[in-house]
């Protein structure tokens, strides 16, 4: 081998060992040296490059560690046969054009008002977890959540929602969408009916074959329909139907109840997503209040309550499940940091989630009679619906036109707003246009001129 | 209908109207009040109980609003039929002893060193964030995460990792049994190969249909192997291969890249969980940088870099994927809360992460040679293997007793030790018992005492 092949250049800031790594890589590659060819010896290079044999060390061992030369004990180091990179044409893809556009008018039901969140106290409680036990939190920590933020869940389920568990069945993770296929792996391959129109919890195209959709009429999920599939599972949103905000009625959680006792494969997926917000009366209470059986899977997120970026969601397991989660789901790990669970339950346990609920539920409360009174008063034409709950109503609007072309009107206008059909899973009768009014995320005070600006779009005269 | 049903207690805490209401309701429930049966009228319940007609509004309000009674217009209030609640004599299931154990010694790969971490730094970006730019973000964010996290990722893979991308390709998600299920919808039933033994990044019993176990030697996984099989897919550790330690040959890896430039439909998944900790030379260069056909989907985390308790990992998506992922997923928020991936982008950006690296990649040098002198003075019977890089070695222990008797009788003597058939996906020929050896937790100073403890217990003598 001609020693000439390595040169080194001493006065540059690269460290010699990988001037020559890379050398001789390269002289590899691009067959200078050849497959089988013997390198020289550590201290036949070492003189010749006037370096020291270390330097030559590193790099051979460099070079042995990524497999392109091998070494022959007492004999030397030599070249292995390394294929040449195959290389296809590259196709000019333009990267797709994603956008994530923010929009002048925000009618999306999934927004907070994020005026009216607590900052000073949480930031003091974020400070204080960053000052205090800090290091054993780097860790991973428990699968199923902190146990500190399962006991406070357990407590807040117990006292707001009639709900009594144990830490020890709560799981919490990120998001619902991150959890329900943790719950399907439960039952795995189990047909499970959705409500349609309903929220889409789990994604469409990976579940279709399993998933039966039930459609939902003004007492809720219409359980004699259910009782005519096949489903043994079915994911449900009784305390405020998503999306149009039917209650489920009581005689309808009795029979929906009785129907998951008849067999033991049957359990009920009840998603209270924004029970909190209910501005008359007392909140709805939970199916899983009622269920004397085991039998409901309860689910809840701290997404309206708090903030969705925080991406805090849990469920309550059935005692009768416990095991099988222990079994198929040990090898998850809980997804929500650890030092995000422990600040949220040092508030929880303070009594601020309670305070920010109480107070949360007074501004939504306004927003939502503001809503609803410029509705009644300058668009009597425009049916309301859903309940007086959370953080959205329906709009029927009677036009010539179709849902998609009044969003697509909107969204022109830089005004977002979701059209009813965005939630179906099976086609129902149509009926007039109807839109989600998401109120959530706009500041009391521009309802008004956000819904005229919208009106006037649309072509719906003001009286 | 007898009015005396209607009790309140006006000095008690409770509201007059919730009262009422609860009243009502179990009278329902209990059938006190039958079926179809007339409540009485608002005034005339008002004047009876001596309370505001508003109060009665409320209670018979909620009562509508659950359903248990219905109203007719101008004829008044009616009892609806409610099921009787189905019961089950309930099981008496104790809840699973779920326990997590802490154990006096740890040799788990997964544990970092946590007195090393930069705390004072991290509080000062984690402080900063808390007193700025706080209220937009708490909506929810980019579903592929953070913008400034991603910009910054490219920048350290390109710097760091020889990888070019942009942050349009990368997916930011908690960790990778979170992100691999995404991976694998892009792909839909596709079979994967696997290493073995290897890590379990997807469940096992999940996606058994389509898993192929490709067995690893010490040039990491056998490509002609994977040749052999119907496998589209690849999951892989080319540098530094878990749980072996090998790293993938540079002949194998331009054959593996040969192997996915065949097919339009074939991918690589190049986990590159622990690359930045190699202790001799260079870091291995990531498999993507040699990949000329956009065919790798790069996948790391910052788990072992940073902290596990953090769960952000990522992937980067070759060109060709990105509309498929966009039309697929388009469905999932990211699921690290916007907040961390704020203050990580931060450190990053000020150069934190790359001084973090440099510091830690010295610690656990040491705590790695400590370990290997201990073996090499103590336990010449003991063959220690795995590359000279990562969080742990392999150990092959002589021994009459199985891998599964060794663990046992670690852990009844407060030993938490790992045997190599844990990842196993096929069986491989019976060698001596194996282990990982995890120093990544254990303080330096204590390491020597921790190996002759589990040494002592196992019975091999020191010498």
């Amino acid at each position: 081998m001609d020693l000439l092949l390595f040169q080194l250049e001493k006065h540059i800031g690269k460290p010699l060992y990988e001037q020559l790594y890379t050398g001789i890589k390269e002289a590899i590659i691009t067959k200078k040296i050849t497959v089988g060819e013997k390198l020289p010896s550590k201290r036949q290079l070492a003189d010749f490059l006037n370096i020291s044999q270390t330097t030559i060390e590193l790099a051979y061992g460099q070079l042995l560690a990524e497999g392109y030369i091998a070494s022959k004990p007492r004999i030397g180091y030599f070249v292995e046969e390394i294929d040449e990179l195959p290389f296809i044409e590259k196709q000019t893809n333009t990267l797709p054009a994603y956008e994530k556009k923010n929009y002048a008018t925000d009618f999306s039901p999934g927004k907070i008002d994020e005026d009216s969140f607590p900052f000073t106290i949480w930031r003091k409680y974020a400070k204080e977890m960053l000052d205090t036990s800090f290091k054993e939190l780097l860790q991973i920590g428990d699968r199923q959540g902190e146990y500190e933020l399962r006991v406070q869940i357990a407590s807040y389920l117990y006292q707001s929602r009639g709900i009594n568990c144990t830490p020890e069945q709560i799981v919490i993770g990120s998001g619902t969408e991150h959890l329900m296929p943790m719950i399907l792996r439960l039952f795995d391959g189990a047909k499970m009916a959705i409500e349609n129109p309903g929220y889409s919890a789990i994604p469409r195209n990976q579940y279709e074959q399993s998933i039966v959709p039930v459609n939902v009429d003004a007492d809720g999920l219409q359980i004699d329909e259910l009782e005519k599939t096949d489903a043994n599972l079915v994911y449900i949103t009784p305390s405020h139907q998503f999306p149009t905000g039917a209650v489920l009625s009581a005689a309808r959680r009795t029979q929906l109840l009785k129907w998951a006792s008849q067999k033991v494969s049957r359990y009920i997926i009840e998603d209270d997503y924004d029970s909190e917000f209910r501005y008359i009366g007392k909140p709805i209470p939970a199916l899983h209040g009622l269920d004397q059986n085991d039998k409901v899977i309860y689910m809840s997120t701290f997404t309206k309550s708090l903030m969705p970026s925080l991406r805090v969601a849990y469920f309550v397991l059935p005692h009768a499940l416990l095991v099988r989660y222990n079994e198929i789901l040990s090898y998850y790990s809980a997804t929500v940091p650890r030092f995000d669970q422990h600040i949220l339950a040092h508030f929880m346990k303070d009594g601020h989630f309670a305070k920010h609920l109480n107070r949360m539920r007074k501004i939504y409360r306004k927003k939502h009679d503001k809503l609803i009174s410029i509705l009644d008063k300058h668009y009597p034409s425009i049916e309301v619906s859903g309940d007086i709950a959370g953080m959205h109503i329906l709009i029927q609007v009677p036009h010539e036109k179709s849902e998609f072309e009044l969003q697509q009107l909107a969204a022109q206008n830089d005004i977002y707003i979701l059209p009813i059909s965005n939630y179906l899973f099976a086609p129902i009768p149509l009926g007039q246009p109807t839109f989600l009014l998401g109120f959530g995320g706009i500041p009391l005070e521009q309802i008004e001129q956000h819904i005229h600006k919208l009106m006037k779009i649309w072509g719906v005269s003001k009286c």
